[in-house]
């Protein structure tokens, strides 16, 4: 017997049939005995529904206000599932997040979890025959006792948030894919499903742009140590077990090989090399909300300047852009270069901790097919590097053979 | 500057064009200088397509999980008109039932009302602008903290029971006519509004087929004297006022002719005259639900039997037939007659109390016109008969006439 969190999404609860599809998964996992609680998101398309009735209601809306329309979706969804499983002799209730509680900061859209009151479901666990717990993710309420929204995407990020809560033994992430992979299976057919993946190395996949999870979703799980698994929510089989790291027995040098394309490359060429400047750009960027990526600084050369390049996403590079052209005379550069047709592709994998050849045989091995390398980054265990976006494709098929995860 | 709640109802608020013009008439009483409250319905459509879809996932639903489903319209209703208010430069925000709380009983998908807490909001009226409050008519929570529903068109009686838990100088209710009138005017052409009616009069009104307002409403705003208005929601003038009986000035022996054509009466010739027998038929009637209307007994004649005549509505008329027809030996009646073909015509007025002629004319304007009379009953304010129903438009208009109330 165990507890277990299974959390569905939209398209997963996308009308009655798929519902009943969930609750026959649902029921299957009570059956066998387990303690239940699923997180459900609003059928696919009603989020973005009444998204757009407020939008047209008023364009710069009352946050507040858009989290009491849009939460009801997730409603709608409890009181469905909770019908069904009863329907099937499944012991069953919804819950809201007002009726755990389910509390997040003020951040009314894009709030974070302060704590979940989970005693009430772990009682009925235990005295009314182990009653299914069905609770709508992406919300719940302000310290002044309004709706809150997590954000778009926030329902892996509370099914996690309440396996903590209910101290569950995992938390099942059902999706359209059936795991994690290698890597993208589009652009690499060789790509294999991984069993079994540390949250450390998850987290750095998700960051680096593996779609499957949310990241923040996994980082909660690393910090919590709680199991997560990934898997399909149309086949019947075992998806990707995502770990505490003492709990991964393969020893391979790299795990995945993650990539983006949403990736774009400014460089100020010709910055002077003085104190504050480096703080001038970069504050300049935070303080309009780009999130900046990857920076590298070329050595200062005779004219004590330097090259100053960094990268932000795609759809911020416009912006980041008029940002820097207009602080062109205070931060003194020459010339700023602007480039968008980039990708990142990164290695992950614990083994590299232990193994220090494992950075040498990435660039060894781009090197052998012609690819130039514009930025690089590492951390303890991942490497990325930024190459020209004709080559993406060519450089993770390359490294995927060279680190041995072909199927 | 007057306390005023306002119920507007579905398609009131159909869509965001009508929301729009419903935040204009709350705009206009908030620019007056009043504290506003606003009580709405679900978009029109929205509650059928919410009830449809737990019809779909298990017609035998739990209520409990219906209310949490269906409730969602209301609140999407809730957030868009604060938004639409704020937009307009309005002070306003939404509350939800557990926010208040509004507090019923936990007879899921037809809860009374147990205990409104207005404090919050009157606070508001007082420190922040006059902030409006905009409330979800229809639903509340159980003690048990679960989501509740009053029923079917419970947003009337919701807007009532908060008009008097903030102490509201009175509560307008905006529908689709322009007010209560003496009878209905696809009837009867020369029906007139009526300005001020009592509580007492529009109750009876109410219960005897018109059918502008809920009986359940009046009901609760006759015990705490709450004065209504039944107004446009799409035309600019004053409506009807429903007001205590000390505040209406006329005198007229009759205020309204309400009729009802979804009669139907069952006769049951030859019920032995013997203690019980009444008893034994209105049980068995009131334990299936079948809600008893008029009721005639006939003088017993010489072999001690008697004839036995009530009035049901006609949705009711099979199941009460079989009904009977199932208890035939146990009641002991003769022949069973049933006809739905049937209407009650009634008229209303608090000035029948002193006027003892009033029931009279009524009898002696019907019998000039050839319509006989079935059944009567009476109460202090009303007097009702049911006639065929192909003499309902003859005897409307011919009492409408003689008690004066043509145009």
């Amino acid at each position: 017997m165990a507890r277990i969190v299974m959390k569905f999404g939209g398209t997963s609860v996308g009308d009655i049939d798929r519902i009943r599809s969930v609750a026959r998964r649902v029921k299957a996992e009570w059956d066998d005995g387990n303690e239940v609680a699923v997180v459900v998101s609003a059928m696919s398309g009603e989020t973005n529904r009444l998204v757009e009735l407020c939008k047209v209601a008023n364009p710069m809306h009352d946050l507040r206000e858009y989290d009491t329309v849009v939460s009801t979706g997730e409603q709608v969804t409890v009181g469905l599932l909770a019908i069904i499983l009863q329907s099937m002799g499944v012991e069953a209730r919804s819950w809201l997040a007002w009726q755990l509680p389910f509390k997040t900061s003020n951040s009314h859209g894009n709030a974070n979890i302060d704590n979940i009151d989970g005693s009430q479901i772990i009682a009925r666990f235990e005295t009314q025959d182990r009653q299914v717990a069905v609770i709508p993710g992406f919300q719940g309420i302000s310290p002044l006792d309004r709706v809150t929204t997590l954000g778009r995407g926030g329902s892996d990020t509370s099914a996690v948030a309440i396996a903590v809560a209910l101290k569950a033994d995992r938390c099942d992430i059902y999706t359209d894919v059936d795991g994690v992979y290698t890597t993208d299976p589009r652009l690499v057919p060789r790509a294999q499903k991984i069993d079994r993946v540390s949250h450390e190395e998850m987290l750095e996949m998700a960051s680096l742009g593996a779609k499957v999870l949310q990241t923040r979703s996994v980082a909660l799980a690393m910090r919590y140590q709680m199991p997560l698994q990934v898997l399909s929510s149309f086949e019947n089989k075992p998806g990707t077990f995502i770990v505490p790291e003492e709990k991964v027995m393969e020893t391979a040098d790299v795990t995945g090989i993650p990539f983006s394309k949403a990736e774009a490359r400014i460089t100020l060429n010709g910055v002077p090399d003085r104190p504050g400047t480096s703080a001038l750009i970069f504050s300049a960027l935070g303080d309009a909300g780009i999130n900046v990526d990857m920076i590298v600084q070329s050595q200062t050369n005779e004219n004590q300047a330097t090259d100053m390049t960094f990268t932000v996403t795609d759809t911020d590079m416009d912006r980041a852009v008029s940002l820097m052209e207009s602080r062109r005379v205070e931060i003194g550069y020459q010339e700023l270069v602007a480039d968008d047709k980039v990708a990142k592709v990164s290695i992950v994998g614990v083994g590299m901790r232990t193994n220090s050849g494992v950075a040498q045989k990435m660039f060894r091995t781009l090197s052998e097919k012609g690819i130039n390398i514009k930025v690089i980054t590492t951390s303890e265990i991942k490497v990325s590097v930024l190459v020209a976006e004709e080559y993406l494709e060519l450089a993770v098929r390359a490294l995927h053979s060279e680190f041995g995860l072909d199927v």
